[in-house]
């Protein structure tokens, strides 16, 4: 068995877009994260929905979660003032992870090294039939059982 | 609207579990993390996907993914015989990432909060109905997105 062998289609969001379709992607999908391509349509890293939240979040109020109290707008209000007219690219960190890849024909296990070597729970499949194929560590944890 | 509102259950596993049913739960329900719960049934930090696959490969081939092809075992066998008759506490990392909590009553924004101080996209809901409720980071953005 191979890398396309079990890729999966996984939702992408562009550098350039509205950072609030990307918070309603993570949201009406229930992802922890989203795949972002870059302007050649090319994945290259993803936006988390913990890293969302650390947006939402001051500073001061997450060092004391206690201080929450002191933030009057609901999460809702604070999602539409904090990231109306802003893009995808400021909500990524500075450094935004690397997404890591393997090939179409790669073995599981190479799939497993490459997710394992990286600090994100997901690869990205290059040369599949798939726009977008993506590898998650529980997709390859489920196929591999499921030949055992 | 408070945390117990929108608290889901999760799927747990014991710490003195079988590893192997760990990984099972992980790949039968698509997570990417399960709660891990200690002794007395106490949520207290989770386990990972990702972490679960560093612990199948050898840190030489983590290091350089493309020695994955020295292994000759298929991942569904390093599976088994990495696991076999290990406990879930031997897959966790010395120091388990401590689990965010909150309160049932605290507010969104207090949950907001509590998750993007900690390194995990998910808080655990102290005092709900449910026996171990679960607030995901995109949990919380879809409530908040449908408030607003």
């Amino acid at each position: 068995m191979h890398a396309e062998d079990i890729a999966e289609e996984f939702p992408t969001v562009g550098v350039d877009a509205d950072a609030l379709d990307a918070v309603r992607l993570l949201a009406d999908n229930r992802l922890p994260a989203v795949v972002v391509v870059d302007e050649s349509g090319k994945p290259f890293t993803v936006l988390l929905a913990a890293q969302v939240l650390h947006g939402l979040v001051p500073g001061y109020v997450r060092d004391d979660p206690s201080l929450a109290g002191v933030l009057t707008e609901s999460m809702a209000d604070q999602i539409t003032s904090k990231f109306a007219a802003k893009t995808v690219r400021e909500l990524l960190s500075d450094e935004p992870p690397e997404l890591p890849e393997v090939q179409h024909d790669d073995t599981l296990v190479e799939v497993a090294a490459a997710i394992s070597a990286s600090r994100l729970p997901l690869a990205v499949v290059r040369g599949c039939a798939l726009p977008v194929g993506v590898i998650t560590a529980s997709r390859l944890l489920e196929r591999a059982l499921s030949t055992s």
